[in-house]
């Protein structure tokens, strides 16, 4: 197998202890000519939908790679670990849902594997870190051009974990979706895709009393208004130009938000 | 063109989105040999003048690199892209001050030409990620050999916009400077050139109250006490040995502090 | 000689600033086919034992490096700087202690030598940051190959600098152990070795209030309740199971916990 040159790195682990280097090393030990991009290490703690968005919102932009992703309060459990297979790259982490969502912006999942083969570990396989004892090896060994059904036996896609699907809805003159994301600069994203958008007009109203104004970009509204637009992962956004829109909309992801008409 | 074996990589994008590994992407796509050196991506959002001082310390400390930095509150709006000659690499961000000080650093600017050229970017340009769509590709051409003409149209230097120069002044036993950046430690590093300390005595007052001294390192005070100094990046600098002069003296980037000898 | 393809990288020196990307910076120019694996540069300022705590625990599981770790508020005085040879890799930073724990988890001190050498650091040498000017240029030289006696005069290993042998006790149904370290999910290690559990029954109490259970992961006890288990670093360590252990317990590094039988 030709394998990969690239391995995605996203994890809850923060960088404050050494676990996120003791991954690279687990990969660097097995697969050293392979090349590390990491996402992100700040998924707070256990947030699963949080990992699963910012993966899959980065994986299409990334040169084909394994995709490395461990955000994992069921580790140690009886939780599976698997490697799915897409057109456009191969993921591993725990079947917990958090791959899902990259997988189908890689193009879907055309094979799902359970990750069980004791040959791929690395050292003794401790009960609380599955990252560096399970799960980068086996990244390692991908990217190293193992055959990706090496990893265990294979499993039918239908079988795994997946996250509940955000809420979304439009009507006449107004969308709801729930708040997906925060970025760093307080931009509010929406589950909603960008073409829900169309039918709306520029005069808006953002849960029912906050005024906003369709745009492209921040400075298409006065310093602090809020702009509704279709954000760089073509999800639906609301900013504030020179402003933080979570702030002005006090909402946390999962959160429904209507976005409506003025009329 | 040989091109260059290294970008360096400066934003206000934080670490908790998948921004910067969509830059990294962008760079791996287009020119996967080579390397990337992060300065940092937590310069407060959208502070020019941060991300300005930051590089311009850091990029004469790199190898021969493309530097690219964005910290672009004008992304999607008219403000030009731009890519910048100098004798020790080449710089690309947007045309608001950002790169301007590292230019000088790396010896001046030789050339400066707006980033226009459509066939450069990656993938549909998006109004609100440039660092994503526009100049991580420009810097993955320029670093795989491209040359810099070929960005766009030629400009005047002096069309560029730049900052405003940090204010300093000197008079008989005494200075005044803005300061220019807090550091981790909470050393307090003045826009003023170390040189600027050399009229000065040992025994020195900060702001009118606070005592100081003159000295080459930290532990050249006792515990608690302050010290006046030329910092690493051959600024005016105040520290306090085992604790943080920021607290001590209580100012911001911007502020302007006066020391003064003891008399 | 041979060299090392990886350099590991531990500092306090935080991300905001562009101190790490210097330090990068003088290892590309030195070695620029020499990677870098970031262990940690969140170190609290100036924590010697929390850096010590994080290198040791992290090496292990790193491709055979050169290990540089700076956490120095020394720098500039007359500490000395140190190499230290290892069956496993080599050390170098400030003699304060940083290195030992580590050096001693690599196979324990096989020679030991003084950073002196001035045809190893790389520009003028400032008095304030000697990771960027003399302990990265010395890491980028050994890791291309050079000969660690060429950093300087061989030391005795006595001579080193040793941070205090944390605090464990034990005895009939209980033991007593320092926190070493509170990790980023709020599990508080202590110092105290995975063996010294092997004679404490199932049920246990924490601190003679707090009851717990002895378990292998977090799922082994309910949640919100308190497990006590061997972690990743086969170290005692607790975790409450969905929750936060330091917040629970109320520690902070360096206070001594008990862990007793429940009777």
């Amino acid at each position: 197998m030709a394998g990969y040159g690239w391995i995605s790195f996203t994890t809850d682990y923060g960088t404050f202890d050494g676990f996120v280097a003791a991954c690279h090393g687990s990969i660097a030990r097995i697969a050293p000519d392979v090349r590390v991009i990491d996402v992100t290490h700040h998924v707070p703690p256990a947030d699963v939908t949080r990992g699963a968005a910012v993966l899959a919102q980065t994986a299409p932009h990334l040169p084909a790679s394994v995709h490395l992703a461990v955000v994992d309060p069921g580790v140690g459990t009886a939780r599976r670990g698997v490697v799915l297979s897409t057109p456009h790259g191969l993921l591993t982490g725990p079947d917990n849902g958090l791959l899902i969502w990259a997988a189908e912006a890689l193009g879907g999942i055309s094979a799902a594997y359970e990750l069980s083969n004791k040959d791929w570990t690395l050292g003794d396989v401790s009960r609380t870190f599955h990252g560096r004892d399970v799960f980068a090896p086996a990244a390692a060994r991908l990217a190293a051009g193992a055959d990706p059904a090496g990893a265990g036996p294979a499993l039918d896609p239908a079988s795994l974990v997946r996250l509940p699907d955000p809420v979304t809805s439009i009507g006449d003159g107004w969308i709801e979706a729930e708040v997906l994301t925060v970025d760093r600069f307080g931009n509010v994203q929406l589950a909603a895709d960008g073409t829900m958008l169309t039918g709306l007009g520029p005069n808006l109203v953002v849960n029912g009393t906050v005024r906003a104004r369709r745009g492209g970009t921040f400075a298409d509204v006065n310093a602090g208004e809020l702009l509704v637009y279709t954000d760089s992962a073509d999800r639906v956004a609301i900013a504030v130009n020179n402003g933080r829109a979570v702030v002005v909309l006090s909402v946390v992801p999962g959160d429904v938000v209507r976005i409506a008409e003025r009329r």
